[in-house]
């Protein structure tokens, strides 16, 4: 162990493993994630490569093989439990892709929810036995978010009694779908419906895309992969183009909407369908946020515990760079982010369960509430997370750039989350169109609940246009509680200023589109106020459930922390606003700078709580033992262009140079 | 020529090709430029694999070819201007590194630099001609930019007139040097000097590391590539671990320091040494940043008027997704940064060779200045650069990701920009060390010159107490040389706060040192406020010497948009320093509304002026034809993993899992 760690560890003020369980849920949750972690880890079996020594093909390959062997670890520990197949394909997979994810994620759920029973007799077995290999393919290259715009369209011919499915354009070629590529050999197809003249819109279509057998694509079928990207290096998103490929009217799924065998459309009973899914895929991206910043910042304090860098005092031996307040201010707010973020996930993912058992008894009066918190939450736990990797990885100096680091990986792996499952600032504008909405409603005298109650309180409706200083101000900047109400009244009042824009767009003989889109700008801004609100409040309540003395004190410090940080960010907001005025301002300045100084003990162990196993985290720069600088040379001797000592291009292009010149 | 693009450059208002010759400096630098590019684009010998689709090992073999190559063209050519060189080289490097990159721009120009005239006699012949291949080794694994923390010894023996050269440590294994790894057969290692039993610090030895004609590694010497990294593929950054390698005397760059036959050490003359070279590197980077976001937003905004998304008004075809305002939001200011960075790269280019010419004749007077200026500049316009490139890339949706879309090559290749050369939080910090230093100089009395002569005006030393309502405003928003005002006093504000900072850690009985590392949060914000400042005030100025109304007019656009832009995103500091009031920043908002707007039939054709050719470019979002999803579509065919329709992994690992379950 390296004497700077240990010396860290050593001046923590609370028990690291108390927190951990804290993290987890509770110590048997922590036990019971540990057990799973360990048979990953004891398994003779579980051998890999770096995916960094290896080419794409190679790295796809070993994707396969161990999508393969998962499959076959899960049955024989009969593991079946949700959580805890995520937990161990998490150890597994490292901070790469599934393979075969979208088989799980998109295929089978979309059978299972939307096969008639005679369809679930054929293609359930299929599937579970991964005879089917499938994808679900959606998106086009021309087409992503709007699912009107797609083109692909599928035909029925009544008298074969068979759908025929076409790309009619270049643009209506799949494009994205993960497994599509080289993977599957079954594909869920989103096409426009035509049947007796009419289109019908979007529908899903079962569509074999390889044989079975030989896996090759079958008549009518261009199928492939789309090509190296930016991550994503193990999954072979892939491309469709379909030239009059017939399926029989069966590989419509028809639990819902129906086309008799003449050819007569049956409506679907109701439109409300997988708009739950969606929920849920969008709040569990908020804890994947959480976990790319908790392991971001767990290599990036540890590395900076180790590394000594120039000088603070002259003549002095190097400081360890995370006594420079530059590096303080850099990571501990990005510290405190992952606590936040990873409380609110917790919440996400209890309200999510709460609210589907709501649904199940058919009260569905809280989910437009959960479905624009959590687009909002989405968008802005992902935005923070993706911009503080970078952060941390430069906080690392040269060697965050090393891929030893994982930093790399770990950002190129998150980064879509931006971009799946709902563009960011699309999902933005989604939340802020129910913040409106609420707004409007509250404003007509209607009396909200929930987490938008705050638009009730109309007295804050104009206070945008006072200067701070003509405002008595009451706020105590160390009370957490009277720091929620400031973030709370920011909201409001940027709702306030996007919903006046859009008023004022109005008077102006706007259209209410134009208007709404001449003031998206303002209505981001809201969104994000207000999901920084729930943050702040969500970390506020957390504390309360926390009875150990110290824990409960370094976390009141995180979340101080992070709530005095966003106001200084954001400290325009909140002076324009008259919430807080100048001389707040500059003492939240000073305090942050003391709060940094009493995190810096507890630094290494906050991260520590993480318990994020070294053979998961896969970062020689944080390595739980501190012992960065052999294991790196270790690394970097075994990477490829060191197999041979003299490397081919010398005798090709460098020597045969001299005789030339 | 797609017809969205096509219209969108029959609106714009100006000539591009004049506003073209503006950026390259002239119409015959356009020319000439232009010339230099076609010998590339028509030379049977430059043709090339997309990196994307080789292995690292491919990567590095095609850009030691690639290397090998120019230096041939270069003398074929007769090119030997250096503005030129750099020319020929980036279009045919693309978006990628050289592999002989430090060769000339570290091996070679120290030999000219420090070498004696024996010496010169020795090594230029052999360095020019390629049978010396060269680094320069000074990162060591654990340390960077702390010159006194290096480990390597060179100790030198008397009695057999020879340095004997270690790497006592781990952690002083030479790390990170380019081409250190497979290329070079010899490095310049600075290593601490011993000999009569004293250390005189740093100092240049010329290592032979491999063998000149088998290129094998030479007794002694470990070396190899340090693996593969987040971009940089091209490049074999090296390790080398020395253990006991004896170099003759006449090895240490003997031009200023030498070491006698008997051991005796001879002080240098002057310290002042390569100070320039370092102020001449960071300029360049100023120019790099623009670059950099001149290629990006070149991609971003031609794909947003090619791609159709969504809608904005029900049941009309989908818009191109430029005409949204928040994707407005996102590239426009991004735009105008752009064009801001490329007046500051020139201004730089033209002051580091006007202080060269002072400095040759023994003028020394702006050196200091430059220096500071350069430090911050770099750490400000790659920071921007950096963070605007993903912003960038995201704006383009999904095919952001693709390597095709050239984005992520763009980021990667670019990002060491904000570690190398001088880490961006020592760069600010060193610029801040002159901030304060001028302001204790004013404050003493002294009558400042040049870029901190706002420091003089104390006047404004105590506003930051002062609430934005109490003191009358007479900024005119439309005005920049009103808001360059307003920016300069922001500038002055933070600057003054820093020092106070330092004072009252003074006051507290902390030592000069302490009291630096406890304000160095503020010292940052002051150097960044400065930057901003500088860069405001630069593209101002720049809009004096532009004849032509038309573009005289819209880079006035992009001008006041960069400035209010600005302003929106730093409010706090303005309305804290008592600057602008509540009612003026929400004036900006909708200036910058209207900015937005003005902009839109000129974005196009904004970025075409950079002329950036596709061959350049290399990103089929950005195609100046707009054709962008039938050559994605072509691009992916052409995939490594398309090369057989089905993949290994089906036999070896899909098709036996069906008879294991």
């Amino acid at each position: 162990m390296n004497h700077d760690i240990l010396k860290e560890r050593q001046n923590a003020t609370f028990d690291v493993e108390k927190l951990t369980n804290i993290l987890d849920g509770g110590p048997e949750k922590t036990k019971r994630r540990r057990e799973i972690e360990s048979m990953v880890l004891s398994d003779p079996d579980f051998k890999e490569e770096d995916p960094n020594f290896l080419s794409r093909s190679e790295r796809y390959e070993q994707a396969v093989r161990k999508s393969a062997q998962m499959i076959l670890k899960l049955r024989e520990y009969g593991i079946a439990d949700p959580e805890e197949i995520i937990c161990y394909k998490s150890m597994e997979k490292g901070h790469q892709q599934e393979a075969l994810g979208l088989h799980y994620a998109m295929f089978l759920p979309t059978l299972y929810s939307q096969c008639d029973a005679q369809q679930s007799r054929k293609w359930l077995p299929l599937a579970e036995s991964f005879q089917v290999l499938g994808t679900y393919a959606q998106t086009e290259m021309g087409h992503g978010t709007h699912l009107r715009g797609l083109e692909t369209t599928a035909t029925y011919d009544p008298a074969t009694q068979q759908f025929v499915l076409n790309s009619p354009t270049v643009s209506s070629i799949k494009w994205w779908p993960g497994g599509l590529g080289k993977t599957s050999n079954h594909a869920i197809v989103l096409a426009q419906l035509h049947t007796q003249g009419n289109c019908h819109g979007l529908h899903a279509f079962i569509v074999p895309i390889r044989d079975m057998n030989t896996h090759d694509p079958l008549p009518g079928i261009v199928v492939g992969d789309i090509g190296p990207k930016f991550g994503f290096s193990e999954v072979d998103n892939g491309f469709l183009k379909m030239d009059n490929v017939r399926i029989p009217r069966e590989n419509m799924l028809m639990k819902y909407a129906k086309v008799e065998p003449d050819g007569t459309y049956v409506k679907p009973p109701s439109a409300k369908l997988t708009y739950g899914t969606m929920v849920f895929i969008r709040s569990m991206i908020v804890g994947e946020s959480a976990r790319a910043l908790a392991k971001s910042t767990t290599i990036a304090i540890r590395y900076s515990a180790v590394r000594h860098q120039s000088e603070i005092r002259t003549g002095e031996p190097e400081p360890q760079i995370l006594d420079y307040q530059t590096q303080q201010y850099k990571l501990f707010p990005l510290l405190a982010t992952a606590y936040a973020f990873t409380f609110v996930g917790q919440y996400m993912n209890q309200t999510y369960h709460r609210i589907t058992g709501d649904i199940n008894q058919g009260n569905f009066s809280e989910l437009p509430e959960l479905h624009a918190l959590s687009a909002g939450l989405k968008a802005f736990t992902t935005w923070t997370a993706n911009a503080a990797i970078e952060v941390c990885r430069m906080s690392c100096g040269g060697h965050g750039y090393s891929r030893s680091s994982a930093l790399p990986d770990i950002y190129v792996e998150f980064t879509p989350t931006c971009t799946y499952e709902g563009e960011n600032t699309v999902m933005m504008l989604q939340t802020a169109r129910y913040l409106v909405k609420s707004y409007r409603q509250a404003k007509a005298g209607q009396q909200l609940s929930g987490i938008v109650s705050y638009l009730n309180e109309t007295e804050h409706r104009r206070i945008q246009a006072q200067p701070a200083s003509a405002r008595p101000t009451v706020v105590d900047i160390n009370d957490l509680a009277s720091l929620v109400e400031v973030y709370k009244l920011r909201a409001a009042t940027l709702v306030d200023l996007a919903a006046k824009s859009i008023q004022q767009e109005l008077q102006n003989r706007k259209s209410q589109e134009d208007a709404w889109n001449n003031s998206a700008i303002d209505l981001v801004r809201a969104s994000d106020a207000h999901c920084h609100y729930v943050v702040v409040k969500l970390f506020t309540e957390k504390l309360g459930e926390i009875g150990d003395t110290a824990i409960h004190s370094v976390l009141s410090t995180l979340a101080l922390l992070y709530t005095l940080h966003g106001i200084t960010e954001n400290s325009g907001d909140f002076l324009l606003a008259g919430l807080l005025n100048v001389p707040q301002i500059l003492q939240i300045s000073l305090r942050i700078k003391e709060l940094l100084s009493q995190l810096r003990p507890n630094a290494v162990a906050l991260v520590d709580a993480f318990d994020i196993h070294d053979k998961k985290l896969k970062s020689v720069l944080g390595r739980y033992d501190g012992n960065v600088y052999e294991n790196m040379f270790e690394w970097a001797r075994r990477s490829p262009l060191n197999s041979s000592e003299v490397h081919d291009s010398f005798h090709k292009y460098l020597k045969p140079l001299r005789s030339k010149l």
